[in-house]
């Protein structure tokens, strides 16, 4: 099944839609060795888990309640161990800063409802998430583009957004390992970027999605904990809005992830789910709550493992086949590596080639970049990887870019 | 644990914040004989049939899919039996007429996104589905009163949408049952709905969340299967779209709902879904595939049968206990009673009074009237109710309403 991320990003590009349909057809095709999911391995799914947790949750007193209405916040005994979780990491709160989402990027899309007006400024790294887009798209935004590496004046942003008739409303980021560049921003950008927040008088939305899954390296605290401590331990005095997920540690297909931030913020976005949706599948909480309390860290360290494997052996093969004038990151955990091209490289007629002759995939960059530019750019998932596909893969890739290069 | 729709309908109402929680306590007491309730009775969920789906599903080939991301427009197996459940009731369509939606909540917030702009008109009924009002309000429309006895001409709500600025860009209606008036749409109405939607160039949302629990009488032709007729059977020349639920049929817990319209339709609104959610739950639809194909009919004639009797002994004890000049709809199928009282009684103010002294409660009527009248009216719910609180309920109540009356 065609990863939906490959799809988004191949519909935001610039190819006719005959090409699109042509090109994905391909990328289903079984004997393309694929890098453009962005989805997490089967495989490592605690898939006995799940089948206890339903049907414990299904027999004897919970059944009832598994299967009824229940309230917009969401289950209580999953955002009580979810705070556990959330102090764990540097982020003191209580039940009232957590509401179960239906998956993150429902959180954006209700973030982006809560926010944004036409015409209003959304700040975003580039690259940025494609998906945090495609939600904000939805409110019509401006987006200017955030440098972490604060070389822009607060006011520069003030006077971008002014002058597209509107305020710039926050600045979203993902602050580990983000999708796709699988970079980490440094405490003194995230420090950075909380005092332009303030400056600005706005949110910052960190999207905490692979937040626990480091391979190496010192964790950095979260921007939340950081706004945290400038506020006395407050949670209630603080301006971040984190977004936490199920789908990269248990399953995306449970739809299962939180927000967690001030209670004035909470209670505005439970109103709103509860117009929107009324609340995210009861059974579901309970069933993600039962195999988180039976043994969340150890499958966080299990996927762990296997893709800090597959990420050493992404960065070898790449180190051993890509011609000079490549470049790429190096996470420190995440699923993904960024590989900038030569500027003369348009990386979706690459993809075009690739899955036509070398018969391999990856997804083209510029759909990450919210001002289209980026065509020289592509993204590699290691997450799904096999160590064979891995080396016959980037020999390929190596081979199909010196040939584009006519080197 | 406390319904929703109640919490909705107190929220709505124009009682102060510290009345609403005091009243909300009182409420959730266990000794109140509850007919407030929009919930179904988590005694008739197939609980068996669930366990069983949840394992097979997390057995063998199925297990990965089921943990994994899916398509926004929704599991093809379930979309497939849909076409076939749909075609029973005459609406004949192909798999890419119908979405899953998380729960038909959800697609009422789609269409209200899909189709309002503020100063933009819905019409609706009076009253109407609360849950409808509250997802369509986030979008800041006008509403103008949908009279399905035809006693308005076209032009005058094309006079009334264009004096608030704006165009009349759908009419909502539940067609069968409706949440909270139990009452049924003859033939003639819907054929005359079709009417003024063409006259008006709008499209017709339908609401067919109780269109399965038929109690009596002949069923009518859902709208839009009148809607396929006038237009040679082709769907993709329809301009209604209806949203169903397996919520009363098999359990809300799943938040798994469906709307079936024009491929032009339901393209925009799987677009709309991949921003806003990516898709709903993969285990969840494959569970509700697998309860469904096993069972479906039989279970749905299991709660035909019990709520039938609860309905008979509510419209019984009405009939013996209610003082004259208060009168009560005769549902032929769904969930509720509506009652309408002297105009000399305000509802909210009756059940604060009702909790408090007689233990029973009920849904004040003005929270489901769009312009804010219908003070006199109230909503219960037999879904949930015993033999013995309906006979002891409703004496309770003719009493309290005869003492309120000073008769």
């Amino acid at each position: 099944m065609l990863d939906w991320q490959a799809v988004y990003a191949t519909r935001a590009s610039r190819m006719k839609a005959s090409e699109i349909r042509e090109l994905l057809k391909l990328l289903d095709q079984p004997d393309i060795i694929s890098f453009a999911g962005g989805i997490p391995d089967p495989a490592l799914f605690p898939k006995e888990a799940f089948r206890a947790a339903y049907t414990d949750v299904l027999t004897g007193s919970t059944a009832n309640a598994a299967l009824q209405y229940s309230v917009s916040e969401g289950y209580l005994p999953l955002r009580e161990w979810l705070v556990e979780q959330m102090g764990a990491i540097g982020i003191a709160c209580r039940p009232e800063n957590i509401m179960i989402v239906s998956g993150s990027q429902q959180g954006l899309d209700y973030l982006g409802k809560l926010f944004l007006s036409p015409g209003d400024t959304a700040l975003v790294t580039r690259p940025t998430y494609l998906g945090a887009l495609q939600a904000f798209n939805a409110y019509e935004p401006n987006y200017d583009q955030l440098a972490i590496n604060g070389n822009r004046t607060p006011q520069s942003y003030a006077d971008n957004a002014a002058s597209n008739g509107g305020r710039a409303k926050f600045a979203y980021v993902t602050a580990d390992f983000g999708n796709p560049s699988g970079e980490t921003m440094t405490l003194a950008e995230r420090e950075r970027l909380l005092d332009l927040a303030t400056e600005l008088d706005m949110p910052v939305l960190e999207d905490g999605a692979y937040q626990s899954l480091r391979y190496d390296g010192e964790a950095i605290p979260p921007i939340l904990a950081l706004d945290l401590a400038r506020n006395g331990g407050e949670i209630d005095a603080t301006r971040t809005i984190y977004s936490g997920s199920f789908s990269k540690t248990l399953a995306p297909g449970l739809r299962t992830g939180w927000l967690c931030a001030s209670e004035a913020v909470i209670s505005k976005l439970v109103l709103m789910k509860q117009a929107a949706d009324l609340h995210s599948s009861t059974i579901n909480q309970m069933a993600i709550h039962h195999v988180a309390t039976h043994g969340f860290a150890a499958q966080v360290e299990k996927i762990r493992v296997a893709y800090r494997e597959r990420r050493d052996l992404l960065l070898s093969a790449l180190a051993r086949h890509m011609p000079a004038g490549v470049e790429w990151t190096k996470p420190e955990g995440g699923m993904f590596i960024w590989v900038t091209l030569p500027e003369s490289i348009d990386s979706a007629a690459l993809l075009a080639e690739a899955v036509k002759t070398v018969r391999i995939a990856f997804v083209p960059g510029q759909a990450f970049h919210a001002d289209g530019t980026g065509a020289n750019t592509l993204r590699l998932s290691f997450s799904c990887a096999s160590a064979q596909g891995i080396e016959e893969g980037m020999l390929r890739l190596g081979n199909l870019i010196r040939k584009t290069l006519g080197t």
